[in-house]
């Protein structure tokens, strides 16, 4: 999305959150329909962090997302995400399939990023998968979603395929088992402080500037 | 605690917000040091449940709390109860063992609340642990919060060794699984909808004046 600051030194200058999230994950979804509201409201910058969660759960034993393997919590957590969802004027219902396949999604945030368009092709896909009941891992969704954002299809059809881009994601999912991600979203700000959930953004955001004030305003002023 | 109404029959009108807690729960110690509060502001009567994860983190194939399972997991807790707890002015260290074997509390809460002092008696308890590093499985612990909560010390080691006290306990484990209560603390309204986590603390109070109030008012009025 276009930054709202006059100036693009200005927007550099400024303290960042880290959204970490792979594009299966419903409690994702609600962070990014609000993030971009919130951080420009804060005055922080946001840098997009998708990343495969299914390698950290196959590290922990898990084949599958824990809210399959888990019924109780699986439910619980359908019917938590409606009210979430409800009370924010958000749409939401859970895909056919769940979790989605998001490897080509999660590259595909990585290319429109490269192409300043990150956030927004997040939001897209989660828009497609989470609003309109549509599958990310299918090409004509992902086409469609990079369209929206104003990517050329083939363009990011062509990118997702090849292994620079594979590589980066395959590097970013390292960094956030690295980073101790265990789940998404997650939220780290410039001094390495770690928020998961989506639960956790407002004092993510509170986080991000206090730890962005420290060295330039000593307490005594 | 002493209620606050004026009329005894008055609190038995309010509308109810059972908390269901395992007295080992980092999360549900935050609950408990908040929930007095937020029912008095709601006019919302809080109906104390302990019960214990235990059996229920076992038939997910679990012999411990899953924060030791996924350390990562486990160590991102005790970071994010330190920052909530500082956030609110609560005093929070990890206790020695963790989790505490919180059979002996639970069923000291279930006779603390034949006497009315359930809630008092599960935030004793809540702050031995959590605030003073105190083993919750001692029963000199055990005998300085009933003592702090207006008991009989005495009385209330006899009758956590009594059948009745240790059968209504396992009821109430059973109940909570039966009610797909997967984790503590949740919080469960009138009309039997579930919230997980203190972080939906202020949504089941919503939701228990909310659902308090449809049968007597109609949409039209």
């Amino acid at each position: 999305m276009p930054s709202t600051s006059p100036n693009p030194s200005d927007d550099a200058r400024r303290p960042s959150l880290s959204f970490w999230f792979d594009p299966a994950s419903t409690y994702a979804y609600l962070s990014a329909m609000r993030i971009e509201d919130l951080a420009a409201a804060a005055q922080v910058r946001v840098v997009v962090k998708p990343f495969l969660l299914g390698p950290i759960f196959q590290s922990q034993g898990w084949d599958t997302s824990p809210f399959n393997i888990y019924p109780a919590k699986g439910r619980y957590m359908v019917r938590d995400v409606e009210r979430v969802a409800k009370s924010r004027g958000v749409t939401f219902a859970m895909p056919k399939t769940f979790p989605a396949h998001s490897v080509a999604a999660a590259r595909a945030v990585i290319v429109a990023d490269e192409n300043g368009r990150g956030l927004a092709m997040a939001c897209a896909l989660f828009d497609a998968q989470f609003a309109r009941g549509q599958d990310i891992s299918d090409p004509a969704t992902l086409s469609a979603c990079a369209r929206r954002v104003g990517l050329s299809s083939d363009d990011v059809l062509d990118a997702i395929a090849m292994d620079r881009i594979k590589r980066l994601l395959r590097t970013q999912t390292d960094a956030a088992a690295a980073a101790g991600i265990f789940g998404a979203p997650t939220f780290v700000t410039d001094d390495g402080e770690v928020f998961w959930g989506d639960d956790r953004l407002e004092m993510a955001f509170t986080w991000a500037l206090t730890c962005a004030r420290r060295p330039s305003e000593p307490e005594t002023l």
